[in-house]
């Protein structure tokens, strides 16, 4: 792997910083808010900001990124798709919970739904990331589905998980805007109480997250080498039991040899 | 140009849905709140979000695809760059006598700054698109600036460019939302009356901009050849003023011999 450093810098950044993302909604609901029950009250409605963070935002990014894993290489594709559609798939199943959260809430306060633009993106988004989900499976995890059919869809496919991911970023900081102009009334969210800017502090946190995971996701030397490059490596170094192989290394040599047979 | 009929398909998407949403913001201002002036009242706020949408969201979009436009491969690079950079500087002028427009707002009315999420992130934005713009001047168009040095910044350049047109977006959306709730009282947002929906529209056509400028942006064969390829261009068509050459058909044809030369 090229720059294995810059990688392990941004990979332990994004993971840092979205693990604190998580400790913050956590710390915001229970310590700031009503915590966590499941009554149809403000505790219920906390589910929403709970596990939108850690399933639609912190396990979505980690999904989309696991295949850049460099020490999963050895694993088989499908393994590995596997992992990303389980990821991908709790991420969607955490998400409905939220929104069941938010319903059940708006319906014993007797508040409207679906009038924000907060909620016209959200529910598109998951809409369409369980969109992303089905087609996801139907064209890379069913067996029969034409490998040309899986190489016309694979832009879509990136582009799609990637603008998700960000949609979904983008709509919880506008749910952040939303909570904390209608949570906070004495003191106000304009006079900046010790919870704005905790909150503040989490939308911030969540950019960073996003900024780290679309960088590593986007670095085209960072991507996992096809089958054929690591089928090559496999042979090369004799077994794929030996498990002192330098994969990077190894990798690296094998990668220029086929740049410089191809001039 | 590979798939043509797509790229004019997706770049007059974004033509129209962007033209649509500065119609729409200025719809808003003028017809459903207090119109523009510059009196320190709401008429003055109001020309922060049709200098956002029409400069910062608009014109760096279209700032960001000027490349990608084929009728002007013949144009210099040079000339492109200073497109370029004149529709990102004008981008960068109207946010900031935007954000000016707020300032003399808040002040005058007694309202904090800075306390928002919104705030934050969007004054982060416009300080990033300053460097941005510093940077890329500082390094493309001066022409002193080392060859390695442009190169080794460009992926960073591009990466910043996308983070920074999607993150303005997302910032509007949080404006849009705290706009709707302090700016309607009887009826209130959530009672969803004509400007509500109105503006919760305008949202939705500022995510679609961003999601059609970025499929463009990040369509690698609709990248603005190289200048060595389109020097051959040139040469191999006779002369650069007849303008009766198809410059796609030919460029096609040059890119299929340059990778079959390469095998």
């Amino acid at each position: 792997m090229e720059n294995k450093k810059q990688f392990l810098f941004a990979l332990s950044g994004a993971a840092a910083v979205g693990f604190v993302a998580v400790i913050f909604v956590l710390r915001w609901v229970l310590h700031f808010k009503e915590g966590l029950a499941w009554d149809g009250g403000l505790a219920e409605f906390n589910w929403h900001p709970v596990l939108i963070v850690t399933g639609f935002i912190f396990l979505q990014g980690i999904a989309i990124i696991v295949y850049r894993l460099p020490w999963t290489w050895r694993c088989s594709k499908l393994v590995m798709k596997f992992i990303h559609a389980g990821l991908n798939l709790t991420a969607f199943i955490l998400a409905i919970i939220s929104m069941v959260a938010v319903f059940d809430f708006h319906n014993a306060a007797k508040i409207p739904n679906m009038y924000s633009l907060h909620s016209w993106l959200g529910l598109t988004a998951v809409i369409l990331y369980g969109l992303q989900l089905v087609l996801g499976i139907g064209l890379y995890l069913i067996p029969v589905t034409p490998v040309s059919w899986r190489a016309a869809f694979m832009p879509i496919h990136v582009y799609s998980g990637l603008f998700l991911f960000t949609s979904v970023i983008a709509v919880a900081l506008m749910g952040i805007t939303e909570k904390l102009i209608f949570g906070l009334s004495n003191p106000k969210y304009k006079d900046s109480p010790p919870e704005a800017i905790f909150v503040n502090v989490l939308g911030v946190l969540l950019v960073v997250f996003g900024a780290l995971i679309l960088w590593i996701a986007t670095r085209t030397p960072w991507k996992r080498p096809s089958e054929q490059i690591l089928h090559s490596l496999h042979t090369n170094s004799g077994s794929e039991d030996n498990s002192k192989v330098d994969i990077s290394t190894t990798l690296h040599n094998l990668r220029a040899n086929l740049r410089s047979s191809n001039q």
